[in-house]
């Protein structure tokens, strides 16, 4: 249920130069731009057809209105405000499953000594207090719902992390290679039920309504997180884009989304402004994973402390790879082909290359473009004024920013 | 998480007459009554030595206020009113989670065609709704409070059956076995979810408070889950009986007497008498545990479900077992040594009489008295007029009059 933003993500920018030994990456300055005009955004459904064949995204070369000072700025000030009451919510819990989830955060080691802690980027906390600036708000008064959105995303961590049996979460053991199976069930169990009672038992006015919203979205993340099990135990080729694409929205975008939602709430918005920035939120983590699968395929392994081509060896089907698949081109067959056996000599190349050449890298930059504009349009939609909005635009730069 | 209530209790009266071929069963008309007097109960620390021998129950022999027929008229207009609830806050999943839920209810075999259903006897709901009855709410009221509680008591059999590996819930196989562990886990997620959304979005005065208090004995129950498991790995004798009584109240009593609370909190009853009723919950829990425990030894094959000493063969450290264990006397050297090694010829019958002879079958049933006469006194301090306290009585007998 959206693990790929803490897993991968491990300095604010990253790259895919330099890519893998041997192959060949155009475009390498292409980056995702932020177009000026939404609406001219492509079809997202003609988008493999239509750009398929490297014409690149629409508005290429337009320079970033930030840099990610801004972003860093926020994302520090987010840790310093909301992680004394994460720390005090965790404390809350009892000995047993405060152990594993103290583990979890980065802030102890598993023999319960102190460990400096990386705990992730914070970004779905900041998102709620910028959501939250952003529509006139006090971020001070959004902080437990900040940290309330944290303990969620951390309990689908736990849980992913069992059901994928993935043995590494930022660097270290996962919780349950160190606790056992049930410790990590029942500590993700606990997050989710101290997630909610910490938003139940703020007296802010939105309270009730944020608890529905993001017990709603759990169920969501759920769901995202069954069908990409799912699909795991189906042939590459049968796997539509559509699927992958709703699983994305439902895996990552979704939590996204909902902390953008509950910035709204807190700050007193009216339904529509919260359904904006819920589609901005969504919209921007569908075109994080677009990148993030960029990345998964061509990222620098430096960067990314993962080998080169490391979702392609995993055989993820990950959205260029599906794009790919669709094309309908030569290039599809043999991908299909390279994806059904094991890698020989050279093979992981020529996969990567077949992606390439089918349309699948282009299909999920030009893809990444149009979520973005999409975002920036819901964002506009619910606070006009850019400056007001500078706050949230800089994060979805941030997330979405790694190719360049 | 609780998971025995509803796994061995299917019949509104179960039996340990008969019991396990070859063991005598002394006393066996002795059943848990409820001394009048609460104030008259045995010290339970010191319980095993002052009764441990054969003394029986303090006050055993008092015919029982009720026949089982109110509670069972309780359950049944419980079963009427929150099922329609329940279905259509299950109906409002995704269909990956529904399938799951659905067959967990028993509302659907794993083909996904209807099946005649058994959900359970909704003991949890029902306290729910007698505890509003009780403080002079109105039960329709509180029919979403009542189908929360059930939604989590089920989101815990779900992981708990993960956890346990268990292959068999109400009599078909788990969830897990059919739709592997990740659904099962995914299911499970979902529906704390669903429970506490539902609650939240409840426009009763009562939620935001209920929502809070449900989510802590999510908490507790993990905390408890997760006891149950560790103790698993320790050998009997390192294992305390305050150790064994605390668990059986996370797992067990914290989820009864959550139910009952929010039935308080849903009548608008004041602080003290939400906590009443939460401890009146708690006790006839652990009463009721005590008695299943019992049944897990003495109960009839035929009855139960389950062979003869069924608990004894798992080595479960339930409660009579570790009583015996602490109780100094020879038969606990022989109980610890059979349970070190597997049974030969006999060695079954011989375990269940070192348990008895210990004194861990008479501790339990006086234990178990004591917690019914502590529930009661709770009861009499937030309802006093025995007439409008009379469903919870009958509810509370009727889980642990099993052993009459």
């Amino acid at each position: 249920m959206g693990e790929c933003m803490t897993e991968t993500q491990q300095s604010p920018v990253e790259t895919v130069e330099g890519g893998a030994p041997g192959i060949e990456i155009p475009e390498r300055r292409s980056h995702i731009t932020i177009p000026p005009d939404p609406t001219g955004a492509p079809d997202p459904t003609g988008a493999v057809t239509s750009a398929g064949h490297g014409s690149g995204p629409a508005r290429q070369g337009a320079s970033s209105p930030s840099d990610g000072q801004e972003a860093a700025g926020i994302l520090e000030r987010t840790r310093l405000s909301v992680d004394p009451e994460l720390r005090s919510a965790v404390q809350s819990l009892p000995s047993s499953m405060r152990r594993v989830a103290r583990y979890h955060f980065g802030w102890e080691r598993a023999d319960g000594t102190p460990a400096a802690g990386n705990a992730g980027k914070a970004i779905r906390p900041a998102l709620v207090l910028a959501a939250v600036e952003a529509l006139g708000g006090r971020e001070s008064a959004a902080v437990r719902a900040a940290a309330a959105v944290e303990l969620v995303h951390n309990f689908t961590l736990l849980h992913d992390d069992v059901m994928d049996r993935d043995a590494t979460r930022r660097h270290r053991p996962t919780a349950w290679t160190v606790f056992g199976v049930p410790d990590a069930i029942l500590a993700g169990d606990a997050l989710q039920a101290l997630a909610l009672r910490l938003l139940a038992e703020d007296p802010h006015p939105a309270s009730a309504a944020s608890v529905a919203r993001l017990a709603s979205c759990v169920v969501e993340l759920c769901a995202g997180q069954h069908t990409d099990t799912a699909m795991e135990e189906r042939r590459p080729e049968e796997v539509t884009l559509p699927e992958v694409l709703a699983m994305a929205e439902a895996k990552t975008g979704a939590l996204l989304g909902c902390a953008c939602a509950l910035g709204a709430l807190y700050a007193g918005a009216g339904e529509e402004e919260v359904e904006a920035l819920d589609a901005f939120g969504r919209e921007a983590g569908l075109a994080f994973q677009l990148i993030d699968d960029v990345i998964g395929i061509w990222g620098d392994p430096s960067r990314t402390g993962k080998p080169a081509g490391a979702d392609l060896i995993a055989r993820k089907k990950s959205l260029p790879v599906v794009a790919a698949l669709a094309s309908g081109t030569p290039e599809a067959d043999e991908l299909a082909a390279l994806y059904g056996e094991p890698y020989e000599e050279g093979e992981l190349e020529r996969t990567a290359l077949a992606v390439e050449r089918a349309g699948g890298r282009d299909w999920a930059q030009v893809q990444a473009a149009d979520r973005m504009a999409r975002a920036m349009h819901e964002l506009s939609r619910a606070v006009p004024d850019p400056e007001a909005a500078g706050g949230l635009l800089a994060l979805a730069e941030f997330v979405t920013r790694r190719s360049s």
